[in-house]
């Protein structure tokens, strides 16, 4: 068996043209990509960047899952703004001895992901480095009035997440050990193991994620023709629930008050693990690329009635932190326990 | 002395929160940067990734320079699609050992060339990573009739340069072995000295190059208003001079024969290093960030007297290539001397 071809052998050139038919004929060749954009409309951009060995390895993640999450991870944040996607650039860094069949599933997967929701790559950037990253910038458009903040919420509203947490968490503890959810042996603490169909719904939440640009359209049918998006805050929940739930009262200088018992866990996962480390991976684990809303209560039912369960209403905002330095964001395990105060340094951190 | 703080000490977020403060209050801190575009005209975005061993190192680039010039590289491609910018994204991978001060330079850098030219920091990503890298898309926008493509050469045109080409090339041999440009001792093979005033320049031109959006703005004022683009091809000379006119030809279907004694060569870079590395440098050399067009004549001689020496008319497109596999670039070294044919291969490439 012969050794797989590696990009030093095709050269950068040889690399951009095979990569070329991944994109629209009418953008690449030039030193920028012209996009003509729906008139009306104001541009939204977000960009993420991914490292081997930090965000993805070879050992949990093929390269057409790398490109997917890659390009889910930034959809995602064009759905918590309200857009619609128009199009990916990539930044490339590449050790030489990467196999042309890795890159090429990375913009198969890229591709994939774009396919389902609509944009297009625009253009990218090929460069050496001793290890493997991919920069994402995605650019969508939204109706002016239709775009969605992180800074609108106000006190009183219903916070609406629009599904499980603690998947993808999931999904990535079997992919590196998957020892732990044997049907028979299971977990090592709780002796549970985990059925074929959920560890097959789990692995996919961490590999595939879906950003919801469905929960998007439910919303703007909804809010109607003359709606507008003024008393309604979002974002995703890519770095989790919990984050998500600080940044919306931080951005709006208001608290939040959580329902332990209302909090979106697939029962098969608390079964697995446990219900403190199925709560933990819920509110910590990140990734699972929902949206997290503050809504008006009757917009939030409606909501709620429309996309159907697990999308829940985990609680209400309070004006708690308008005075306070950081939110106060309180879990309450029952109505009648001493809640927990959630904080933003308990999530993942980078560098930390 | 203390060692200086360090990005791990700050944390992910309290970085974002010092790197907030180069960009617009009203894009920052949600999942993505809403901007309203000027109506009428497409969008243009380019990207380019600078990796740290790569495209700059502590040797021969501050931070502040390492910012400016990944800006400016991503202005250049806008500058030749004839687009203005709006601002640009940045995805930053990083070692948790690199100071703050590193990346407040990066920032100062890119602030500092945003302001020349307009645009501002749109959003961008923070990760970590082993080695430094930057990823930067730059957005702008382009009356559609005026946009600058590649592909619009036609035989028979005057290929027009707008600037020296291998002072970039000379300013990095400066920085990385200083004794060599010594006015005294000089070069070790030709034996001659650099002055302090040329010295200055060749460095300056590559650590702190700019995007020629001037030549662009004589271009449309030669034009009209009701002048369009589509018998003009043009890109930026980042790979090289050599490059840009081979990508020029090749997007084209067209030829070119360009004159020695034309090509825009410092007068003080040749009694430095040679007339043979001189050529070499001013074709091969890249990063000299200036604009490649193929124009009427009638457009070229204006163009060159708007802008005065050293914008040159290096030579004319050919019908040669509509036949070849690859386009047929030649060299005369003198009419009566034969040409040498000038190929991608001989540019650098990534990868090979």
């Amino acid at each position: 068996m012969t050794n797989p071809q590696t990009i030093a052998d095709l050269g950068e050139l040889g690399l951009l043209q095979r990569l070329w038919r991944y994109c629209p004929g009418d953008v690449v060749g030039d030193d920028g990509a012209v996009i003509t954009l729906p008139p009306g409309r104001q541009l939204v951009v977000t960009t993420d960047v991914l490292v081997d060995g930090v965000h993805f390895s070879d050992r949990t993640t093929a390269p057409a899952d790398v490109g997917w999450r890659a390009v889910a991870a930034n959809l995602s944040d064009l759905a918590a703004m309200g857009a619609e996607p128009e199009g990916i650039t990539v930044g490339l860094s590449l050790p030489g001895h990467t196999s042309i069949a890795w890159v090429e599933g990375l913009y198969q997967g890229m591709a994939d992901c774009l396919s389902c929701w609509g944009g297009a790559v625009l253009g990218g950037d090929l460069c050496r480095a001793d290890v493997a990253s991919v920069a994402i910038t995605a650019l969508g458009t939204v109706v002016p009035q239709r775009a969605l903040y992180r800074s609108r919420a106000q006190p009183g509203q219903a916070i609406v997440v629009t599904g499980y947490h603690g998947r993808s968490r999931a999904g990535l503890e079997l992919l590196l050990a998957p020892e732990k959810g044997h049907p028979e042996r299971g977990h090592p603490e709780t002796g549970a193991g985990v059925a074929q169909a959920d560890r097959d719904r789990w692995v996919t939440a961490h590999q595939r994620p879906q950003p919801r640009f469905d929960v998007i359209s439910a919303l703007q049918d909804l809010l109607g023709e003359a709606g507008d998006t003024a008393a309604i805050a979002a974002m995703d929940s890519s770095d989790g629930l919990a984050n998500a739930v600080l940044q919306l009262c931080q951005a709006s200088g208001v608290g939040a008050s959580l329902r332990q018992a209302d909090l979106p866990i697939d029962a098969a996962l608390t079964a697995w693990v446990g219900e403190t480390q199925a709560i933990d991976w819920c509110l910590y684990g990140g990734e699972d690329f929902e949206l997290v809303l503050c809504l008006p209560w009757p917009l939030a039912r409606a909501l709620q009635q429309r996309l159907g369960a697990p999308c829940m209403i985990i609680g209400k905002t309070t004006a708690t932190g308008e005075t306070a330095a950081a939110p106060v964001v309180e879990l309450w395990p029952t109505a009648a326990t001493a809640p927990t105060r959630l904080s933003l340094s308990q999530g993942f951190q980078h560098f930390s």
